[in-house]
């Protein structure tokens, strides 16, 4: 198993290459791309113990100068002073406008280097190799980065594309088995707003819930099928003028429930798959989807170890109320991603409070 | 006097309006574009007690939201805690992507502005109303935005268009004189790299080192020309992958100079003055230009009652240090724009250090 991603943009066209074993050599991939001889690595210590040599050696012995910014581990340091230690590392060691950064990490990691990489010296290149599940199928496609505002998650940021996304399936035998159920998620996610035939896929495997218990095939279809969709998306839409926004399914509810449990209790993953939840059956409560299918999305979420319900202590009008800073309002309505069929979802701003309040009742 | 000036890049255009007296008629313009409700003003005390309230009012009355942002005035304010301060009052205020942030103000406030719109959810609408001679023909054309680094100039930034440019003259009332004349740096420098005929009539004029000295007629041409000189530039080359860089004519001694007198001594202005005539006698020794030429030129910077002359007390080899942490940096070596000819200049980064210290030296 070895495929290739493309994803293609008006402006600039990079590969997903996912490839087991083959952390080792992101210096000769990264050869081939023609950048500049310097490359900033940014991790944290979690993942650094567990594959920085790897990389760096590789990154060294095809010529790169490295240096290296490691940064604390967690979502609670993904904000604008985590920036200001990459630029200084970056300044430091004198990156200029064809040096690299590359990301060595989940979404934390990669979403701050990319926000980094955007905006030194206006726009470096940028590298990507994720190392959860969530980041491989998701948040390293797509060139969204940026940091958490200590009142909203990810108001600063910038689009900016990655030159290369390398995946190596074979790190997730490191990744705590909550980090892989967050990531399956979204995988479910794609399964849900894009592709029917690869959510029936899902369903068909009797677990879902930690990677010891999906066999290799499976695995490699949901890493190719979900970057395909990814790709697909935002190959349309790179800047979420319209369908891009598809891709926030289950994040409407998904991110009021993270921000108030501090990001900590709900992981963004377990969020997403919350919101889906609630998505799912204010489509029901619309009479824009069937019981039956939100009884097969529901099953699927719990297959892959995933919560359908709301965690305890949270108060529902706070939710409501955290709805209004997403920046998926748009003249101050809130914008839910509604699923229509398996496989099909649409965007609307037309939910009425009270279902919302309702559905959330439910899921407590 | 009224005419309109069109960027046009390849995934967007927009329109620089120069209309002297039109500052009060914003929110008409703004009106046409189609933005959402809200606008987020960005000044600073100095200019919004001159101009804010007309501003506002205008706004507000074409049905605008408005909240402001006043920042401290000068470039040592130029850092990520100003663009904190627009984050935390775009956040209050609510601000959506379809909302405007309006920098109102010099090239500080346009950079931040800019900057802080680039990166809010992301990217939201901007709109730049310059208040200095230099933000009218330069810092508010062409995307550039950002901030400085502890240790280096304009180090964060990204590349973010405006939606609209409006420059009324009449604000150049207030501007103290030595802004005025760190604009015409900028302004000369247009004759320089691009346009022979532009600087044969600052050549011909009897004085260019006030607005109460220099006649409507040349004032218009000087924003006209001088804005069509960089949107001409911009357009061929927007994120300055080649022609671009033609615009740092001056500036890369002119950053040094600037940033070692902790850019108070020096400003951006006066700084560029002082490396056009750094540049032109490195090209002079190196015999691309004449020595006719380098009288010219000089004998122009003068008349905007600019220095030719490095400040007192600058050490020479603290420049040339200087030098290698600019952005104009290239795997190592520093990047000179030379003129050839009055009107055309070239890129190079062949310039000895031996030349750079003779030209300096002549310079103290
Ligand atoms: N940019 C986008 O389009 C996008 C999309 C989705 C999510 N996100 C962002 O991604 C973030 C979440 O990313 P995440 O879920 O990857 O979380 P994460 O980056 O915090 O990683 C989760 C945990 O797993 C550890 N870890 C990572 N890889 C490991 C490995 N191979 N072995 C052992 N431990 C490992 C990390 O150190 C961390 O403690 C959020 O900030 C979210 O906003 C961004
Ligand atoms: N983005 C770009 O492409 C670009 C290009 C050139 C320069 N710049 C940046 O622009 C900045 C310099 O801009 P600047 O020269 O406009 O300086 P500035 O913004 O600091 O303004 C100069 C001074 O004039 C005052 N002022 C402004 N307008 C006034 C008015 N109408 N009446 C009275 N006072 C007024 C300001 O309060 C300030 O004290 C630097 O930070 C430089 O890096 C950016
Ligand atoms: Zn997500
Ligand atoms: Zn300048």
């Amino acid at each position: 198993m070895a495929c290739v991603i493309n994803v293609n943009l008006p402006q600039q066209s990079y590969e997903i290459a996912i490839a087991p074993g083959t952390l080792n050599t992101l210096g000769e991939y990264l050869g081939k791309l023609n950048l500049g001889k310097k490359a900033l690595i940014v991790s944290n210590p979690t993942i650094f113990s567990l594959y920085g040599e790897q990389v760096l050696t590789s990154l060294k012995s095809s010529g790169f100068q490295v240096s290296t910014c490691i940064l604390p581990d967690g979502e609670s340091y993904k904000n604008l002073d985590s920036i200001k230690k990459i630029y200084d590392i970056a300044l430091e060691n004198r990156l200029e406008r064809s040096s690299t950064m590359v990301a060595l990490g989940g979404g934390v990691i990669g979403d701050m280097t990319g926000f980094a990489a955007a905006t030194w010296l206006r726009g470096i290149n940028f590298v990507q190799v994720p190392t959860t599940l969530l980041a491989m199928v998701d948040s390293s496609i797509g060139g969204k980065t940026g940091v958490n505002h200590p009142q909203g998650k990810n108001l600063i940021g910038a689009f900016y594309q990655p030159q290369f996304v390398l995946i190596d399936p074979e790190v997730l035998q490191t990744l705590p088995v909550r980090e892989f159920r967050a990531g399956m998620a979204e995988v479910i996610k794609y399964g849900i707003i894009w592709d029917a035939e690869f959510f029936a896929q899902m369903e068909a495997s009797p677990h879902l819930d930690a990677l010891a218990n999906i066999n290799p095939e499976l695995l490699e279809t949901i890493l190719k099928l979900s970057c395909q969709a990814k790709a697909d998306v935002v190959g349309q839409d790179e800047k979420e003028a319209g369908i891009r926004a598809i891709l926030n399914y289950g994040h409407t509810i998904g991110h009021a429930v993270e921000s108030l449990t501090g990001y900590t209790q709900v992981i963004h993953g377990e969020g997403v798959g919350i919101g889906m939840v609630a998505a799912g059956q204010i489509a029901t409560n619309l009479g824009m989807w069937t019981e039956g299918a939100t009884a097969r999305q529901n099953t699927v979420i719990v297959k892959a170890g995933l919560s359908t319900q709301l965690p305890s202590g949270l108060d529902i009008e706070a939710i409501i109320d955290a709805l209004q800073i997403d920046k998926k309002v748009k003249a101050g309505k809130v914008r839910f991603i509604l699923p229509t069929e398996i496989g099909a979802v649409t965007i609307t701003d037309q939910v009425p409070k009270d279902i919302i309040r309702k559905v959330l009742q439910e899921m407590m």
